[in-house]
């Protein structure tokens, strides 16, 4: 379904190095030494041209070509966009000003400011809908690989009790309607053989799953492999990747969720659905001109859509809006925020209708409990966020080398079987411990649970058999129970095996989220410190509230989200008393991390992957000037420039043929170096193709006029061929002493592709943001060609 | 306190005409006609500059002036700084590259990141105590006007009555320690006459305060009425405005606040309490020199402080962050937003630990409901938001046409007055109704509170006289008492009296929130509807949440906010199942609010004032150039220039005199026209003034060099002037041909404060942000003399 360039791009932890053969370096070269500009009367006075009634803008530039040429604008595989271009191309659409047909100019208008709105229902409609069903059926397969329900098999174990009426409420998760394989097989629930039969059954489940989902995503859907966020986050900051969020990868990574999640691999399904809800937000936008022309406009689509996705991946519609804004989106405008804060409402409420969980809340793991914390309790808190952002540093260490190992040892080359020997391990080992058997979700339930007098869990058994010690019957004066305790043992195995195998797990060839497992290693041993040491008083501490600030402090040190996952975390599990504790944990966690290493988990795996992104939070602080980055270097050839006037259509094509940047300046001449637009090297091809196929007299020695007016021939000479409709008017400059820092300012706020660089006037040379990515790589003493794609 | 030129401005209202005075247009001029390049010869050949070695950056530029002349790179009042600059300038602050004393160096630069986060942490303390003192004050003298407690006179009610033991917890707010006026003076506390008593007393205190109010902030600052919003909004956009947030402001803002509040004018201490910690932020910004000398560092850390505001006003620190992202800054990095984050976490548990509300919450108006809410509902819900955005709309242009009126008519020139004349009229207005009597707040806490069993409120009685009617003690089942069908009229009244008496007050000489008052205007008549409805079910309708949703609408149409309002609101209140309510009343608010008007109250303020501020939401849609907008137009004279080294002294003064322009280009020579650099007025003259006073040999015949080699002087010329310190190397330039949209986004995203305009290599013109703000003022037919400064 994929042309082989991006089957040979060893998506996911293979080698890049076959994609960097059809890309290519930007002008390298220098300034054509001391020139004199002695030619400057070629130059049209600025008064003769009729600037002062310039409402129209741009004057007749398609005189020759009536219609614009297909393909000029449009931009190659792996290449960056230009957000200015596209910005103009968008505003080229809209009617100018205010026009007379005034009734049917306003209700276009209407409309095309309601599509937005539109797309916006729609992309939270379709979200929602495919996350309720995802939720759904990871249930049900989860529970099948334990068991099946005789009433129906398309009941999960849950709703297979529920609809039996002999249930009690003390022991809802056992009754007669739900059969364990072995009791199923062989009519044994207890005893060693139907442990092992249960065991064994377990296991294969989860490796046909997994076998499944591997094998899917290698068939059908390369790019549906992974979390995907490394790469929305670098698509959004305006690098194209077709196909990334294609309706097959849409297709394939819903399914292949569904059976990695329910293969008990350590992983989350978040990451995965905000490329779920991204891939919609990009189906969707071909339904819209002003959204499938336009790459920036695509792009604010695309970041509501990420907002959509943590909105659906955790019922966190502000958390979502939040998400998008501080780690995934690269230009963020206030229309964006509304329309995600839209999207997201629309697609938590479809979820809500829907209602996977069966509890009719937004919410996954809803708290309950409302103590209020108490000062002394700020210290714990800060240890876990100071344990948090040291799991998170140890966690980005061992996960990128292990993905540098997957990607340059044989490791890689055998992808089915690496998630196959995963599984087998995750499954093996995860069966004889309870909380690692029950799915991911569940335990973070169960942990964020504070304890209730009827509660069945083993972590809340207050050794019910014998007599409260305080005549009360409050709980938290019993003693904990001796399972209390071996349900300790078994939380801290839980913990250390989780924290191993999701270090394995996460860039695997299957969808991996990472945010769950993430939640998962929490610190729970405090609760028996302070158990003792509040036992006599009141209901002092609550465990669940450690576990979510636990839960809260890794996953910042991992990500390094701040304020988004302070958002997500209440909202997720509506405990508002504790913004507090929460954000002295994650602050505490983002310096920790901070310290012991820059990046965070997605932009190590940016960088891994030598995507072309330029980081947003990052402080560029050397103190270099433009001179010193941008091409051509001292020593290298000219600059490699178009002319006015001066140039012929052989002259153009030898240039093409000889170098490969992909772009080219226009300057008056040769010998002023004075500026005039620049052109697209891929534009340029186009137009000179087109022209020669369909424009009777253009020929090799056809001069080719960049300028406004073309001066009148000798009846003799062919064809000219005008191209200043090609030709961007309004190039960006910088002066050679601006600094650097302001340069990629420019960069990142207006995100450029290319500037130009001027001194007194003339045109010096050019910085592209491969360069600045080169440069700051060099800086950071990193390998300046690990920046693979311009 | 303030110069004389403040004291004229006519601050909150009055005319502001005196201002414009001194403050000029900028380069109006054109290029001199058509002119031909032929002195290109006298440009330093680009390749013999030593710009290879570069990495040091600016060469020797301070070469003749030893030390950096004193006030070279400050601002005058009422203008706009340069974002650019003043980013570079913190730049230069920092050592060069990596230092090879690496320890000195190392702690120095801890010591310089840490200096931000202890700044917040001042800043935080300092407003959440302030905020703590104000709420516990404003508490106080409200009570104050009723009565007075006989234990001390410096308990409030509640706290008087708290001491005593004999209050029961049905009438807790009736002891016998707390005696209203009445009572005290002529022993009666029932009856005509007591009731008259207490009335006048009431409406004298509310007299004297706003009394108090209004004379100590026309004596001492002036800047310390209004919400000041607005202004601050300005300000970090860049625009200066000194003494604003000075110590004076701060100290009589603290006290008017507390004064204001408690004279019963309908007005919220929200604007107000971001005003006071935005002082504090500027006033400990003094502290650091790193934030002291630069303006646009202050600006990211007023932005933090504007989130500690709204986290200190309502406790809600997540819902402050967004309010200062979404709604006030103007430059918002991911570096300031986790400092707000940790600024307004600190504010919000200083303000706990002084716990002025006696909840040991951090919210103000906890919400303890937890009712789920019913799909259908949603109808009113909506309903809510149309009401809220039409009361929005229509509260911004009544208040908008009664402060246009207050600043033409002499209505502005006795603003005392007026005061007190709204400050009587409230009172006496206020007293004879329970729900205006008693401190907005208060009001506000009841209506969000579900009513219990013990509930003393008139509001939640349920004909308590009377047996139930279903058997059950289930109150919802329970007719509606008299007492609550007169309250609803009564909140009826209240509504109105509310709605017309906040459009007057905003916008006085005292200083006034609006967000409280707007939360007020909420819709509580659908209760009785729905309680009609579905009196035989269970407590299917949740009063309180309508009286939030409500809320949340009415500021969403005032204030246009969304995301951060709708933070604000479950922060506020707790009630974390509603965010899909709050979400849908407050975007039909919006878009309700919206159609009829474009402008939030904010914007409505900025504009009324003249500021030049460049608003970030308002997308720039009209296809006009560069060209069309730049200075000079067509037969305006030549744009004025200086020359790289053509002028001397004598020539330049002369500019300066015949000329207001606040900056001049360096051109390589007026043939040429190429550009080199951009000099501002005043560092012109203060570097003259200085050289003219400290260096021998320069006198009016003294030839000025922007060049970076003077060629040697024959002996008997006057000393040279090097000025090329002063000179930014680095000016921004765009095409004739960019188009505006471009550079209205260029301006907004890099904080220009002009832009250059040259065509092919040559300065064409200058664009200055006044001059985009009064294209746009043009196309929006609006008057483009009403923006007053630069």
């Amino acid at each position: 379904f994929y042309p082989g360039r991006m089957e040979n791009s060893g998506y996911c932890g293979e080698s890049f190095s076959s994609l960097q053969s059809g890309t290519s370096d930007e002008d390298m070269v220098e300034v054509s030494g001391p020139t004199v500009d002695l030619s400057s009367t070629d130059d049209v006075p600025p008064l003769e041209r009729d600037y002062g009634g310039g409402l129209n803008g741009l004057p007749k530039l398609m005189d020759l070509l009536e219609e614009p040429v297909p393909g000029v604008g449009t931009y190659e595989d792996f290449n960056t966009i230009d957000w200015v271009r596209e910005k103009s191309k968008d505003r080229d659409r809209h009617p100018r000003g205010k026009s007379k047909e005034s009734t049917w100019a306003l209700v276009k208008g209407i409309s095309d400011a309601f599509s937005g709105w539109l797309l916006m229902l729609l992309i939270g409609l379709m979200s929602g809908a495919l996350a309720g069903g995802i939720d759904i059926s990871a249930h049900w397969m989860t529970d099948l690989k334990e068991g099946v329900c005789l009433n129906g098999f398309w009941f999960n174990h849950e709703h297979c009790c529920w609809s039996s009426n002999e249930t009690t409420f003390q022991e809802r998760d056992k009754c007669p309607q739900w059969k364990s394989w072995a009791e199923l097989i062989i009519g044994q629930s207890e005893g060693p053989f139907a442990y092992i039969m249960n065991y064994l059954l377990y296991v294969s489940w989860a490796l046909l799953f997994a076998f499944l989902a591997v094998s899917l995503v290698r068939a059908f859907a390369p790019y549906a492999c992974g979390s995907g966020i490394p790469e929305i986050k670098t698509i959004l900051s305006g690098f194209i990747i077709r196909g990334y969020l294609g309706k097959w990868t849409l297709i394939i990574k819903t399914i292949t969720l569904v059976l990695a999640v329910s293969s008990g691999l350590s992983l989350g399904k978040e990451g995965p659905l905000v490329h779920v809800a991204c891939c919609c937000g990009n189906i969707l936008c071909h339904l819209f001109t002003k959204y499938r022309k336009n790459e920036a406009k695509r792009r604010e689509v695309l970041s509501a859509a990420a907002a959509v996705g943590v909105s659906v991946a955790f019922g966190a519609p502000i958390g979502g809006v939040l998400f998008s804004l501080e780690e995934v989106s690269y230009y963020f405008p206030l229309k964006t925020l509304w329309r995600s804060f839209f999207a997201a409402l629309v697609a938590a409420f479809t979820l809500r209708s829907i209602n996977p969980f069966g509890n009719s809340r937004l919410v996954l793991f809803y708290v309950e409990f409302h103590t209020p914390w108490h000062l002394l309790e700020l210290l714990p808190f800060v240890l876990l966020g100071i344990f948090g952002g040291a799991w998170g540093a140890f966690f980005i260490r061992a996960n990128i080398a292990w993905c540098r190992r997957r990607k340059s040892t044989r490791l890689g080359h055998y992808p089915v079987l690496e998630v196959l020997v995963v599984t087998a391990a995750t499954a093996v080992l995860a069966f004889p411990n309870g909380y690692t058997r029950m799915s991911t979700s569940e335990l973070i339930s169960e942990l964020f649970n504070d304890c209730g007098l009827l509660d069945a869990s083993q972590l809340c058994t207050y050794a019910n058999g014998s007599e409260p010690k305080s005549g009360g019957n409050a709980l938290p004066d019993r003693p904990a129970g001796a399972e209390v305790y071996s349900a300790m043992w078994q939380l801290a195995l839980a913990l250390l095996f989780k924290v191993l195998v999701t270090v394995v797990t996460f860039g695997m060839k299957v969808p991996s989220g990472l945010f769950i497992p993430s939640m998962l290693a929490y610190y729970h041993h405090d609760w028996v410190i302070f158990r003792g040491w509040c036992s006599p008083g009141a209901d002092c501490i609550t465990p669940g509230l450690y576990a979510m600030v636990g839960a809260a402090a890794c996953l910042g040190g991992v990500t390094r989200m701040t304020v988004s996952l302070v958002v997500i975390m209440f909202e997720l599990t509506g405990g508002l008393e504790y913004i507090v504790p929460l954000m002295a944990a994650t602050m505490t966690s983002k310096w920790v991390a901070d310290a012991m290493g820059r990046e965070g988990i997605y932009e190590a795996h940016i960088r891994l992957n030598g995507y072309p992104f330029l980081e947003p939070k990052e402080e560029f602080s050397h103190k270099t000037l433009a001179m010193d980055v941008m091409r051509p270097r001292r020593g290298d050839p000219p600059l490699s420039v178009l002319t006015r006037d001066g140039m012929t259509v052989e002259d153009v094509e030898g240039l093409i043929a000889d170098t490969t940047y992909s772009g080219f300046p226009v300057v008056v001449s040769h010998e002023s170096q004075r500026l005039m637009g620049f052109v697209l090297r891929r534009d340029l091809i186009i137009s000179i193709e087109n022209a020669r196929k369909r424009q009777d007299g253009v020929v090799s020695s056809s001069r080719i006029f960049f300028a406004e007016y073309t001066p009148p021939q000798p009846a003799s000479s062919p064809a000219p061929l005008k191209l200043r409709g090609i030709m961007d008017l309004s190039p960006f400059t910088v002066t050679d002493h601006t600094a650097m820092d302001i340069v990629v300012d420019i960069f990142r706020k207006l995100g450029l592709r290319q500037c130009l660089v001027t001194h007194n006037g003339r045109l010096l040379g050019i910085i592209t943001k491969k360069d600045i990515l080169k440069h700051m790589a060099q800086i950071a003493n990193r390998d300046p060609d690990s920046i693979l794609f311009n």
